[in-house]
């Protein structure tokens, strides 16, 4: 018998399901659920228990993680008919790793206390290769122990991991990043688009920008892929929009004002108005500025 | 009698009187002038000559460097009444390093070139520290051979110095570094407002931040800075209103778009309406967005 405790595991998607493989990997029993049976073959295979529902995951389990896609479907997989809620033992914890709005994230840890289950948001960025290599980065928020007892899980799949406040604190550090990331990427995009018009050497240039105060880690990882005309996801434009959704969402519950957020997630429509456009890398958004002027950003030009 | 080339110095505020001391430290023999005697003093008590006009300067010198404000500046210097082309000797060269359009350093190297001078725009970056410790950043535009010739000059005042096509391409470089910095930093700017409205943990989070896809330059060095509410100059408002100027005229003659430089060359105006705000440190852009949504983003919040 081990001392681990054990482990449920709902949402099994590109992100979840090498997650929950690497819990396994670290010697977790894992109970398992997904909305879609075809999800779970390879870990079962790996001897991860198969439960019918969310709740069933619940009642045999100590930690319970939820990787799914949205505020809405986090609500049905832990308030919802079948939800985690109606089985859940006490003194058991919840951790959310989905990105979610600070509200509902805050709305299930209430309701959990209510039945004396606490609470992490645990957010993660590195997308799927962090997922498979286990290097994620977590931001949590939530009590202090809990997060201190859990550490040792989260370490299983990721490696730069900070609690940053009370539940909700890590919904709003990631979408702060979110806010950040696809704004430097509006920058490294204009820029690029300003000189490839102007006739610049434009792999030159961008080597002498990474020196400079044009630096970001944008321009140091995508904007070669720009230039290579590699738009192959890493994290999918889809992806991208539905996180800055979320993020002008509580921006507008908190009278903030993003304009350059919103900028972004106006023009990245032009983007998902392509066939196929969702799908592409969230790099992809330097065709919606291509189309404004006529140009391609390509270090053939 | 020594071998090196003699150099004209012509503009001699914040940044021209550092760079031309130290092509003097260099061992170089410097004609200056100056719009304002009061400039001088110092560069003339180590051994500059002092000129009447800019072009007794090009009279005697080989190499000419102009560090002035603007376009008007940079035309009237070099075309004007008691301009350098009137006296410049055929063969000898003028750097241009002031940030000016694309345009007028093209006209200025096309009317050099009628009486055999050669024109480098060599626009630098650093600022006023990056000046005194000639460590400029110098992107170059112009012939091969020429900047070949007068490398070893511009690294008495440089060290990360890159040719980066003909002429106007240095400008063009200087331009694009302008353009993807000045949105970064309203990425840096918006993703903590939005956090400090949300009433995270600012220096915790920020450190989070810096460590993955949110991090950029101006996150690195200007958002402490925000924290601690220093905002003491440092690359000033209005010189980077200047340049967003320039670039934005340039990227009107291009018809390319640039929306995020445009919206922080509009918020800018915010900052500079306070009294005193143009000569703030070019991150007091903070205080447009801050502003905007009633908060401040401090880390003793």
């Amino acid at each position: 018998m081990s001392d681990l405790p054990n482990i449920g595991f709902v949402g099994l998607g590109i992100m979840g399901r090498p997650m929950a493989l690497n819990l396994l990997n670290a010697g977790y029993s894992l109970n398992i659920n997904d909305k879609s049976r075809s999800r779970i073959d390879v870990l079962a295979a790996s001897g991860a228990v198969v439960c019918d529902s969310p709740m069933q995951v619940a009642s045999s389990s100590d930690v319970v993680f939820i990787m799914v896609r949205d505020s809405e479907d986090a609500n049905q997989v832990v308030l919802g008919q079948s939800g985690i809620i109606h089985e859940i033992r006490p003194g058991s914890t919840v951790i959310v790793t989905s990105t979610i709005s600070p509200d509902s994230v805050r709305n299930i840890a209430d309701r959990l206390a209510q039945v004396n289950v606490d609470t992490l948001d645990a957010p993660v960025s590195g997308g799927e290769e962090g997922a498979k290599k286990a290097t994620l980065s977590i931001m949590v928020g939530g009590k202090p122990e809990v997060f201190a007892a859990c550490l040792p899980i989260l370490e299983s799949i990721g490696r730069n991991i900070v609690h940053l406040g009370p539940v909700g604190a890590g919904t709003i550090g990631k979408l702060s990043n979110q806010v950040i990331a696809s704004v430097n990427m509006l920058a490294m995009c204009e820029g690029l688009t300003f000189a490839a018009k102007a006739g610049a050497d434009l792999p030159r240039l961008l080597s002498v920008l990474q020196a400079g105060t044009a630096q970001s880690w944008a321009l140091d990882n995508q904007a070669i892929k720009v230039l290579e005309r590699d738009f192959a996801p890493g994290f999918m434009v889809s992806l991208q929009q539905k996180d800055l959704r979320i993020a002008l969402a509580a921006a507008e519950e908190l009278h903030v004002a993003l304009p350059g957020c919103s900028l972004v997630h106006e023009l990245y429509k032009s983007v998902e108005s392509e066939p196929g456009g969702g799908g592409l890398a969230n790099h992809a958004f330097v065709r919606a500025l291509e189309k404004l002027s006529d140009v391609v950003v390509s270090a053939d030009a």
